[in-house]
Formats: C-alpha cells, structure tokens, sequence
C-alpha cells in the first residue's frame, strides 16, 4: 500500500458512491482515517456493519472535524443545508468536494456556506449502477470511468491535484471543465436518457391495451434496457432534473424536435430517412466500444452466450 | 437426440435469428437437411463456412422445394417478395412461417402469394441482440424468451402445435394471439424504445455544443445503453418502422404526451409528481427481473463486480 494521500477524509453520505470510495479508500490504504456520517442510524449502523470507516456520525460537523478531505455523497438538493451544518466546523486548509451530478446548483447552494480558509473542489465522477444504498457501492466502480473536475474560483492548484490524485488511485480519469459545461454535457449524455427511460416505462405501465404482465414477458426485446435506467434512485434523480433544469429542458427540445421529425418519416414512408438516422447512429456505438466505455459483448454480454 | 420435428427445413435469410435458427436444428438434431438461402454468394459462402446447413442456395424456390417447414427470416420488407418467389414451389401441406417483428403487414404482404396447400403461420421470436449477420447466431438467443404465433385463419392446429414444439425444443416459451395485438404490444416493448434510443443518439450526434469526444467520454452516465439499441440492424428497423406504422405512431403519440406532462413538471419544478413516476417505475423492473427476463446484475452484469 502506498502512503494515504490524505490524513482523515470524511465521508458525508454513504450509498452507491459513497460506499464505493469508502471501499476504496480503505482497500488502497488512500486515508489515515473515516469518518462517516449518514443521515438515518440503521444506514450509519450497516455501514459500520460493512466496515467502510474507522468512525461514524450522525451529525456531519462532528464527522468533519479535522478533516483534511471532505466529500459529500448526497443528493444535490441536501448538498447546500449540508454545507450550511459543517461549514462552521472545517478545519482551515481542508479540502471540500462532491460527487453531484449537477455542479452549477451544487456550487451556488454550498458556496455561501463555506468559510474562505478551505479549498472548494466540486467533482463528479461519471459511473454508477442503478442500485443504491450502502450494500451497493465495490471496488472497481470508478475504474475507467471519468471524474470530472469543475473548481471553483479560488481553489488552489495544489487542491485540485490533489484531488485529482485521489481520483486517479481510485482508477479513475480525471478531466477538468466549467460547471457550465458539465451541466450541458450530463444533460445529453444522462439526465435526458434517465427522463425518457423513466417516461417509457411510465408510459407503457398506463396502457390500456397492452396488460403489465405483457410489458414484462415481452421486455427481452427492448424495453428492458429502458428499465434498468428507470430503476435507479429516485430521490437522487428528482434533484438532478430540479436542479439541472434550464440543460435539461434545453436538451430535451432538441430530442422532441427530432423525435416530432422521425415520426413524420414514419407516417410519410420516408424509409430512407429513417435508414440514413440508424446507419449514422451505429458510428457513436463503435466509438464507445473502442473508448473502452461499454463491453463489446452482443446484448452488454448478459445473453446465455455472454456467460 | 430425439427424432427430428420436420424431415426438410428451408431457411430464407441467414442473419442474427436465421443462424441461430439452424445452430438449433444442428446442435439438437430437429431437422432431417437444412436448405439454406441467401440473397448474396458471399453471405451463402459464409453460412457453409459455419456448416449452418446441409444444402446451399441462392435462388430461394430452390431451397423451398420438398421442404416440410419453410421460415423466413429477413427484414419484414423483404417478405412478399420471396412469398412470390417460393410460392409455385412450395410444397402440398408444408408449413410456412417467418420470424418478422410485425405480423399483420407481414401476413398482409405474404399471404396472397401462398398456395392454399400449404399451412401459413406466422411467428415472432422476442429475442435478439445489436449484432447481425451469420456470424451472430448462437444456440441460446432462444433460452427462456418467448415467441408469438399469429395464425392465420386456416391454419390447422396441428401445423400450429408442430410449430410450437419446435420453438420449445429450441428453449423458447410460446404464446398465440392476434397479428393486430402483436403489433401494439410490440410497438410498445420494442418499436417506440428503439425509435427513441436511435433518436438521442442522432440528437447527441448533432449537438454543437458538446463534441462527439465528450458525449463518448460521458456515455457511462446512462447514454451507452441507448446506444447499443441504435446499433441494431438499419434495413431490419427501417422495415419495422414503415410496417408497423399505425401502431407506433399511436404508441408514440402517448409517448410524447407523456413526456410534456414530465416537461413541464421540470420547469415548474414538480418535485413531487417527478418522484412519484421514479418510484413507480421500479416496480416493472423487479416484474422483469422476477419473470427471468433479465439478469438482476447491477447494469446489466458488465460492470467489473459482474465479471
């Protein structure tokens, strides 16, 4: 093991994400010490079960106390009361982060609250699954995927390659972008396919003329797919679309557009409209397959043939 | 090996469910000959590369001829034309079936070139994956999904019970119902949700302000699973789109009402009716994952803890 990059890091929050840099800091040995805090006393008590820190908390001041690495792992919308509880209790010269899948919210609700003697260096790493809780996070969920940076006016170099440093022990990319940015690019790459795989599968649950048993039986050849996107965290996902609302409502403009354009070349019969999009749209798939991002396995690997 | 369910079979088109359908009759011994046909020499040389038949053909009335069992498996448009081709050589109380995605087009288009000797039974295995090609096919594709039988008015019930039989004997479950209600519940489970994944990626494709580079980077947050689907087989989902026509406009109609509905409740920030759908939508996924049609494997089981 190398040396802990950082003395005591706490972890504010602790499901998916959460859970996962707990397991990879202490797997790594990339912290003196843990201190978790968590919002309800069962959650706290199985993460102590599952041994993801080396002290737990219900109050998160407690927990940042001596902190030289703070991160919350919340979703956006308790990011700013959260900063508001344990701004008074940081210690000068720590570093704050997030995991937040929106930065510009994130950043303008915690930023009031911070004092000025700690570095401010929101981040959100690009990878999850669609379980939560703390029995959900591993090892490896970072691994290959990207961190995205968005620091704040006034954080130091040194914090933000630290943090970066930390990312990357945690296998992990880092890539640094304004908040802006990063909330134009999420918009397109994962809130709006979160929004119409959770409107599909809303969608087809209303059906008259289609049963729900018949929306399951039949799901191999398609629709599946929509609904484990829709069955991700719910509480963390209401945030997000709050949050990210002025990208999101944009992205989905564009999306409506075109759809409203492809459904006129289904009732027109215009074949070759409809075979010029899905000949184009295979070229972003091989892209992904060769970035390393998804499997190359037919059907993610998960047919009989992928076992 | 148990006796074969047909002494001949001729299969018409090679691709994804074609060869998986003679990897079936080999492996299991369900045929008598395999008589395979192709539209291209290079396909057809590919198909004896992987001795997926017993006979090779590029004129499908050749391969037809003395058949017991004749299935189609080529884009849905491709049908009434090869019906045409093989009707005069079909022979008396042969079974005649395919394996396209839409039926009452399918049926409309074929049925007026088939003799009225032979047994027309149309047919839909729900099951697939992104690639395409004789070199796709594999064994399993069947394992556990179901295919639907649309029968025709005529058919005799034992040409529908051997049909049946030989499906099973291939590891898929079997239902009957109506070519119309096929479509609708098709268009709802498979259609619409390939119809928007091919649609997101076009619109990510065209963004001026996120770069094909980011969007690629960034596909982990949700994005790949929907490219994956927009990389099936362009002619295959033309075909569907056009055949299948009122039922995914009708489908596709709700969709979008849908999704306005949700629309608004972002820009008015709707917390509430944003979560209720997040929530209920879980629901259908542990209905699929109950059914055995899908894996319960954190996304999908690719992640590094699925392997």
């Amino acid at each position: 093991m190398s040396e802990p990059l950082f003395g005591k890091v706490a972890l504010i929050g602790i499901g998916l994400i959460g859970s996962s840099i707990a397991i990879n800091l202490r797997d790594r040995g990339l912290a003196g010490s843990v201190a978790i805090s968590t919002r309800t006393a069962p959650t706290l008590a199985r993460a102590e079960d599952l041994r993801l820190g080396t002290s737990y908390h219900l109050d998160p001041a407690e927990a940042v106390r001596d902190a030289d690495l703070v991160i919350l792992s919340v979703p956006v919308g308790a990011c700013g009361p959260i900063a508001e509880q344990i701004g008074p209790a940081l210690k000068p010269g720590a570093v704050v982060s997030d995991v937040g899948s929106v930065k510009a919210s994130v950043i303008a609700a915690m930023r009031p609250h911070l004092p000025d003697h700690v570095q401010f260096v929101p981040a959100h790493p690009v990878a999850g699954t669609e379980q939560s809780g703390p029995d959900a996070g591993f090892l490896e969920l970072f691994e290959n995927r990207w961190t995205i940076l968005t620091p704040v006016e006034g954080a130091s170099e040194e914090a933000v390659a630290r943090l970066a440093a930390l990312w990357r022990a945690c296998g992990a990319r880092v890539e640094t972008m304004t908040a802006e940015h990063h909330d134009l690019v999420l918009a397109i790459v994962s809130h709006v396919p979160h929004l119409i795989a959770y409107n599909i599968v809303g969608t087809a649950a209303d059906l008259e003329e289609v049963t729900k048993a018949e929306v399951i039986k039949f799901s191999a050849s398609g629709f599946r797919d929509f609904t484990r996107i829709a069955a991700s965290d719910p509480t963390m996902w209401r945030d997000i679309f709050l949050n990210n609302r002025d990208a999101v409502l944009e992205m989905l403009a564009r999306f409506s557009e075109d759809l409203a354009s492809l459904q006129r070349a289904i009732r027109w019969g215009d074949g070759d409209a409809l075979f010029d999009l899905f000949t184009r749209t295979r070229a972003i798939r091989r892209g992904i397959v060769e970035a390393g991002q998804d499997t190359a396995q037919p059907d993610f690997g998960r047919s009989p043939k992928g076992h």
